[in-house]
C-alpha cells in the first residue's frame, strides 16, 4: 500500500524477501507511526528476533515472516542433503519458538515445508522453499486483496465505517482485512469517513490505522474507546468493520481485540451493520464456540503507563495511573454470532451461521 | 475521606476554609494521583483562578469553591455598607466568569447572596456570608452522605461493582455521589470489589477514582474502557454505578461523561442493574429530554497525547497518536432512561419516570 515518503508516495508491503543477498526486510513497525523505517534481516536468527521482539505483528505477517524466514535459513545452508534436513529442523525450531502460539507462523512454515519436500538435492529444496514462501506471501496479500473485493460492494458511496484496533495492511502482507474494503472503495471513487477507535491499552487504531489511513489519503478522526457509543447512537456511523484473531467456523462467533464486543453491542443496539473481515486462515474448526477461546490477559503496565514521543521527539515511557492501584489487562474478547452481519472472506461474504460452506 | 499522608491516614476535604486566615484551601487536584498538596488560597482572585485553571474541578466542589470565594471576598472588605455592596459585586463577576457554564458555581454564590441580603451593617453581611457558605458545603457534604446511606442498601456482600469516571468525593466537598455508596458499604463491614474504568481521553478514573479508592483500601482494579463489555459478559461484574453532570427531571435521561452511554447498553444487554447517583443540583426540570442536552467537543489534544510521570518523576506531556491524523473528542454522552434501573439521591432511590417526586 501507499508510504509517504522523502522520495514521494511509494507502494510498500508490510515484508518482503531480497532474494539475490538472502535478506527478509520489513516495516519496522514499533517505531509507528513516528518514524517510517525498513529494517533488513541479515539471516534466519535475526528474522526469528523479529517475530519474538514484535518488530513485526499480525496474523498474516507473522505467517510470512515464518515462511521467508525458513526459506532464508534454507538458503543459506551448504553442504549434503543430509545434513540440510537437520539444518532445516534447527531453523524451524528456532523460529517456531518465537511466539509458540501462533497459529500462522506454523502455518507458514508448514506450507514452505511441504512444497519442498519433493526437492532431492539442496538446491532443488532451496529453490522449492523460496518459491513456497513468496507463494505463501502473495497469497496472503491476494487474499487481502479478494476480501477487500468482496467487502467493497458494501460501501456506499459518502458512509461512515467505524474501526476497532488495526485489522489492516500492516498486519498482513498488504491490503489488510478490515481496511481492504476501504482501501477498494476508496480506489473505485467512493468518498468514506472512518472513524478510528484508538483501542486502548496498546492504541494500534490511533498509531497503526490511523498512520495507515494517512498514507492513503483517506479521510478519518481518531476517537477514544469511550466515543464510538456517542457517535453510532447520533448516526454518524453507518457501518462497522472489524477483523478477527480467530473465528469459530461451526457457529460464527469472534475473538478479536478487546473492545470489539462492545462496538458489536452498541452496532445491535442501534441498528448499524457489524460486519467482521477475515482471511481463510483465521478459521477454527476444532471449538464448538466462543466460549471455548481462551483469553489472554496481557501486562498490566500497558493499563498504568502510555508510550509515546515528547517534545523533544525522544520516546517515553510515562505512568498515567495512580501508582497504588492494580490493573487487569485481557487482550481479546468474544463476540457472539447474534451480533454479527456478515462475515468478509477472500471467497465471498457469509451470515455466522453460513460459514461451514467454507469447510473444505 | 481517607488520605494516605506521611503523618498516617488523615481525614481530608476536598475545599475547606479557614476563618482565621481568611483563606479557602483544597486539594490541589491536577497533581493527583502522582502527588498529594494542599494549595491554599489567599484571596478571592486567588480563589476564582484555581476554578479557572481547573485546580479544582466537579460540580459540589467547584459550587462549594464559588460559595467560599464568594464569602472570602466579603470578608476582606473594609468600609461603608454601599461600598461593600459595590465590592461584592466585583467578587461575584469575577468568580462566575471563571467558568460562565458551571450551573453550580452560580448556584454556590447565589445560595450565600440570598443569605446575606438581610445584613444591614458590613460585619453582619459578613458574618451571613461565611455562614451561608459554611452551611452550602456542609449541605453537598451531607447530600453525598445521604446518597450513600441509600445507595448502600443495594450493595450486597461480595459485590463487584463497575464505575465510570470520577464521580467521587474529590468532585464534592466530601463521600463523592457514585462512590458514596461504595464507601459507605465498606465502612459497614462489606466485602467489595470495584472495576475502575480509565476513561480516555481524561483518564479521570484511572487517576482519579483509583486514588480515592487506594486510599480508603477499597479492593479495585483499573481496566480499558475496552474491558468493561467484558467483565459484564463474563457476569464478573453485579452493578454499576455512575454520576451525572445532568439529569432530566422530566424523564429520567442522564449526561454523564463520554462512555456511560456505552456500559448502560452493556449492562441492558447483559441483565447487570445500572444506577446512576446524583446530588438534586444536577436536575434539569427545563428540558423535555435529553436529546436537548448540548454535547460539548473538547480539545482534540486529549485524545492525541497522553500525561504522566517519566521514569525520573517528572511530569510529561507525549504524543500517542499518529501526527497526521485528527481527533474527535465529545465529552460527554446522554443515557437515554430506558436503560437506567434507578437514581440515587439524596432522597431516596427512584425510577427515572418517577423523579418528578423531587420537583418541589
Amino acid at each position: 500500500m501507499k508510504v509517504k515518503t522523502n522520495e514521494g508516495l511509494m507502494n510498500y508491503k508490510t515484508i518482503w524477501f531480497d532474494k539475490e543477498n538472502n535478506i527478509v526486510k520489513m516495516i519496522n513497525q514499533p517505531l509507528l507511526p513516528h518514524k517510517f523505517e525498513i529494517i533488513s534481516l541479515k539471516n534466519y536468527k535475526e528474522t526469528a528476533l523479529s517475530i519474538k521482539n514484535m518488530t513485526v505483528r499480525g496474523a498474516g505477517a507473522i505467517g510470512a515472516t515464518g515462511a521467508f524466514g525458513l526459506a532464508q535459513g534454507c538458503f543459506a545452508f551448504r553442504g549434503n542433503l543430509k545434513d540440510f534436513w537437520k539444518h532445516f529442523e534447527q531453523v524451524y525450531e528456532t523460529l517456531k519458538n518465537t511466539r509458540p502460539t501462533a497459529v500462522d507462523l506454523v502455518n507458514g512454515m508448514n506450507y514452505v515445508m511441504r512444497e519442498m519436500e519433493i526437492g532431492d538435492s539442496v538446491t532443488e529444496c532451496q529453490k522449492l522453499a523460496l518459491e513456497a514462501a513468496q507463494r505463501f506471501a502473495d497469497e496472503d496479500a491476494e487474499h487481502c486483496r479478494m476480501i477487500g473485493e468482496h467487502g467493497e460492494k458494501l460501501i456506499k458511496n459518502n458512509s461512515r465505517i467505524l474501526t476497532h484496533c488495526n485489522a489492516g495492511w500492516l498486519a498482513f502482507v498488504d491490503w489488510g482485512s478490515a481496511t481492504a474494503p476501504m482501501y477498494k472503495a476508496k480506489r473505485n471513487g467512493k468518498n468514506i469517513f472512518v472513524f478510528v477507535d484508538e483501542t486502548r491499552p496498546r492504541l494500534q487504531g490511533a498509531r497503526l490505522t490511523a498512520w495507515e489511513l494517512s498514507q492513503e489519503g483517506i479521510d478519518h478522526a481518531i476517537i477514544a474507546d469511550n466515543a464510538a457509543g456517542y457517535y453510532m447512537k447520533k448516526r454518524d456511523v453507518d457501518m462497522v468493520i472489524v477483523g478477527s484473531d480467530r473465528t469459530i467456523g461451526k457457529t460464527g462467533d469472534v475473538a478479536n481485540k478487546i473492545g470489539t464486543y462492545t462496538k458489536a453491542v452498541l452496532a445491535k443496539e442501534n441498528g448499524i451493520p457489524f460486519y467482521v473481515a477475515i482471511p481463510m486462515s483465521t478459521l477454527d474448526w476444532n471449538l464448538n464456540s466462543g466460549d471455548e477461546i481462551p483469553i489472554e490477559e496481557r501486562n498490566p503496565e500497558e493499563v498504568l503507563f502510555a508510550w509515546g514521543l515528547d517534545e523533544n521527539g525522544n520516546r517515553k515511557k510515562i505512568r498515567i495511573a495512580n501508582k497504588d492501584s492494580v490493573a487487569r489487562n485481557p487482550a481479546f474478547d468474544v463476540t457472539p454470532a447474534e451480533y454479527i452481519t456478515g462475515i468478509i472472506t477472500p471467497r465471498g461474504i457469509f451470515k455466522p451461521n453460513e460459514l461451514s460452506k467454507l469447510r473444505d
